[in-house]
């Protein structure tokens, strides 16, 4: 087990990262955690939430601590759990906990997939109460002002089921984020994925092309994130329709039909 | 593990807190506590029920010990559990029964999400009995006259499945809480964010129109938590259309119907 | 953990319960008792099924033990488990052994919310064996005369699923259970919420209104239970009204019309 | 623990159990234990099953082991299990464990309620490989002749789901029971109710009218057991109508209009 | 617990079996053995598959160790676990490691019955890699060339739920069995059931009989096994109506019309 | 347990497996390699996945550390866990954090019979970050450039259910496999079953028709494992007709129609 300020250190961002503003986004985020107000993210995979954390965690200068939430995961997974050491327990923070002592940012992805009691742990810490209660311990944690707490899920495809109780909603202020503007992503894909412009700028037609095919039952369209893994394999020799299929096609969707409609579409354009 | 003594200062309120009475609600609850009848509060998020426990707790200097409720909240994490120290299991109180030593208020907040065998264990503590079998460690507790169990529950989305039983329900005296009157409201939301009042009272109204439009499928209108943040966002130099969409209308939904008619409300008050 | 004496001193009922018999209850238990067979108690909410154990428990002289039953009680939680003490495991018997080696009233609150392994490690005892085998200790205890097994429902809002198996069922002595006669029940009213006896006897008038609207769908009608704690709301000044809404009204439903209703039967009285 | 030869003593049937035969049962099961095959009992609630195996182990002089079995019963429950005794894993042998080494008669009441995996089990032990593989032990224990596994199940009430899978099923020699007739029956009441023959004759007349209510909704018409209980409180000096109610008619339904149905029943007879 | 080489000698069947081949099976198995190829029986309850694998571990000298699947078994329960012993865990091997390790038959019985874990465990040794992760110890396990696994199912009353995978079933060389031939049968039920021939003739036809009920709704007709143990029963003194009764008849159903139509049928023969 | 280099060890492909690439699968795997990019592989059983990853485990001189995923598989599983040692928790790396820590290939077999937490575990390895959380330690391991993710499913039979989330498909470089071509099927079948070029290709002829039975219900198509086996039966004296009954036939399917279609086309090629 390393020690705190080891773990800590290893959450902070010294790059900064890089990142192109569409809106406010900036300015919210920061007038939220200057009011000690939690943060929800919307917005469809690989759109650029996780970056935008990473930009905020890096201006604000405090540590980024991520949660990949899941089906599975705990109450303790969050808060902490005791480890049997030389037949002693000795306590463990959890991830949430050890962001609430440091007051670091500790951003809940895709919160949505979490368990009830994961969603209604983090109560007293998102109202201004701002604290933690680690009953295990028997303690309650008061949130320093540094710390914040962020939250995202995709909107998209949210069961009913799993959606967001009003109760935690309305704890939030919340930012809706969308695929950058087609020239903002063309930058981002030619930078990141090491290919000329002008083939960045027909990924990202393309790519919006089958982002217009929700509409005929694809789960999703292609991200950013898949743009730039194409440009990569094109950059190492991979000829474009290839490189369209493995990194951008096939992994949209099964279906052959829909997989018919994507290969088309590629060949309109390459 | 902090001692008792100072695990219940931590949960003292030192301060009165801010709460500008509705109804007859604290004679009730003044005289059900003298009683020692348990409370159960009703009404939706954000309109107060937290704050008026602080309220009661601060009248009757007791510690305030607030549970909230969810799925995998289990009867230990009530009542307590054994953890083993240098491989002696050693008893720690869970908050109930910390609750019941030292004749403190515990708030069960959202009972309804609460597995039954957390209702069920509250049924000895809530009827004249006023007793907690802790039965691990074969004790029989009877708390003393300070002791208050409260819980609270939102009526408007509760499910039947998970309605209170009546066994459960006839047990309480209970207390309806809704929205403060526009003038209340407005002045609690200029106090706590910061604002005039004449913008306090536009957001007053904007509030009312979004809670109209729960019968359009809305889960629920604004509360009043919601009015407070998006006034912090305007004092820190948020505009009023960006504070409004981050800290009012994108937290209440993610249907893009529902979100325009959200937005239109906005735009016809500012 | 306390010595047995002391546990089983804790559940002595020492003095003589304020109870009412309505028929022949009290003879059917005795005899009962006496043949050493189980009882049944079935009924509504808050009618004097727990009051009436006690007044048997009273006066047989015998340990009453009260487990409230619910979907998560195990066997184990019954019968007893193994617990940790300087690494060795120590029996600690559970409610129903306790009464078993003691020869006491083990009474079973709400048994169809019990898992099945619940109903089934009572059947050994509930039959003309009167065994309760310990699995873990590998022993077979036998109960003496005194012990007597006592379990109650409700069958007003059973689902079919969580019904008595005839199996289990047909081990009983049952004695069904109602609301007191008016006047029985003003009386116990009037005692117990401390006012007098035109109030009390209105208060049961309301009462009885509310049994009605059964019909109408509401779960079930106001119990004595309630109409004592209105009583008391009154006898400590809060307004006849207010006291009727906090206390009687409020606890039944939450469904706006059902509310509307139970309001005007309480204006049509008071 | 108590010293396995004291476990298997308080096993042993020492007085001859009342039972009168109502076929060839008795001798259909010495065959079977002659030939080392294991015994399936079918029929209704409280219509000698128990009593049968009481006696067939009287007559076999061999300890019965008895186990109500339920959703909840585990193969450990059966087998054993590690117990931590200073630190030490002690192995201590389950019910079929222990009937296996010693020879002795393992009864499966209510089979159909065991998860698979009990049911499972015992395969290996109802074949002719009449093994047990005590898994966390390494062990494979082979029955001693004298050995005989006897499962029971009520045909009446099982679910579809629940049914013995034909694998489980075909390895038994199965015998089906059914209430006794009627003089043997009314005999039966008349010696363990304490009652006179001609009251006796009568209880078993109403016996046979609430059996014919099944085809209207009963579950199960009043068994032998009842009859008795029913002659007990008559016995004791109850009335017989209140006896009647009280142990033959409430533990039958709580439906209001079987309810009706059965005290008619019982008006027209006495 | 046993040693290792004790544990593989109790099952190493050292006496020939009786089996009556009644294909090429015993050629195809000893090829799959020699190609290290698996081994999937299918075939209805009690036609020989156990007694075939039984057969075949004699006729390669191989230890067979055989597993009951069940809906309970776990990954653990076939690979192996830390049992704590004077404080340390020590590894114990599960039977399909005991197996791998020995070189020795492991057939798991019912293998539809299992969870998907168990079922998946096997892959890596069911193909050309023959290799076991045993994951908690961080070992690969190559298998000997006389290891085999196998595995067998009842493809007659499978749910389309539990049917096994085709990535599993594609693994696999397949049997499949039926009831012996009339003549063959009547040879096996006349030695094994100490009966003469005749007498086995006419429960063979009867057998017959009730397998052609399984398309009027019967789950499975009469196995070789159950016409063994009537002739048991017929040779302890049993008559041979309440022999058919009790080992023929009435494990086959508790529905009423079927046994009816059973009945009849060995009316029509004895 | 083994130190972690000799478990390494025995990861290593040593010898050049047999592979025959279908197209450009070999040069996009390095590629992604390269980048430090995932890879998802889709396709039929049996069709070559899983000797694709060992040839690029060979090419690339990595470990490949396989796992077969399955419905229990558990986030600690793939990740590690505390065993007790002498009193003490030691930690335990699991396959997946073995392979992140010596630049492995980890290889995740049937990716969706995982749960959901499996799933999520390897998102922060599978983005940019190439993180992989392991909480229990408080650490955050980086993959070294050699690390490898690779995932694999059979898109033929998983249920929507099942079906991998946008959020973690579109992290992956995606190559289809499907069965190869015949002439190349032959070649692989004439020389892994040891029969002649001739029957192999009339096997994989039959292999043709039963991929074509998918329309009428049959879940898959005879793989080219099966017709390996197929000949290696035939190799070891099996007549043709028997082999392909046991090794080719019965593997597919237990549907008595599907059986006789598939009998049929065997006798109309051999």
């Amino acid at each position: 087990m390393k020690a705190t300020e080891q773990r800590l250190e290893e959450h902070l961002i010294l790059e900064k990262p890089y990142y192109l503003a569409a809106g406010k986004e900036v300015e919210i985020a920061l007038a939220a955690h200057k009011n000690g107000l939690p943060l929800l993210l919307k917005g469809p995979t690989g759109c650029g939430k996780t970056r935008f954390m990473q930009f905020l965690a890096w201006k604000l200068k405090l540590p980024l601590i991520t949660v990949s939430c899941h089906d599975d995961l705990s109450t303790s997974d969050l808060v902490g759990r005791f480890l049997i050491r030389s037949g002693e327990a000795v306590w463990t923070d959890g991830p949430l906990t050890l962001a609430v002592r440091a007051g670091a940012i500790c951003y809940l992805d895709e919160i949505v997939e979490a368990r009830k009691d994961t969603t209604v742990v983090i109560h007293p810490l998102a109202d201004d109460r701002r604290e933690l209660p680690v009953e295990k311990l028997g303690e309650l944690l008061s949130a320093p002002p540094e710390f914040m707490i962020s939250v995202s899920y995709n909107p998209g495809y949210q069961s009913v089921l799993k959606d967001l109780k009003p109760s935690t909603r309305q704890r939030f202020v919340a930012i809706s984020f969308d695929y950058p503007e087609p020239d903002t992503e063309a930058e981002i894909v030619a930078i990141e994925g090491g290919i000329d412009r002008k083939l960045a700028l027909s990924l990202v037609k393309l790519a919006g092309m089958t982002r217009s095919l929700k509409e005929s039952g694809l789960a999703e369209g292609a991200s950013t994130r898949l743009l730039i893994q194409t440009g990569q394999l094109v950059r190492d020799g991979i000829d474009i329709h290839t490189a369209c299929r493995a990194a951008l096609i096939e992994p949209l969707s099964d279906d052959p039909e829909l997989l018919a409609a994507l290969e088309e579409m590629v060949s309109s354009i390459f």
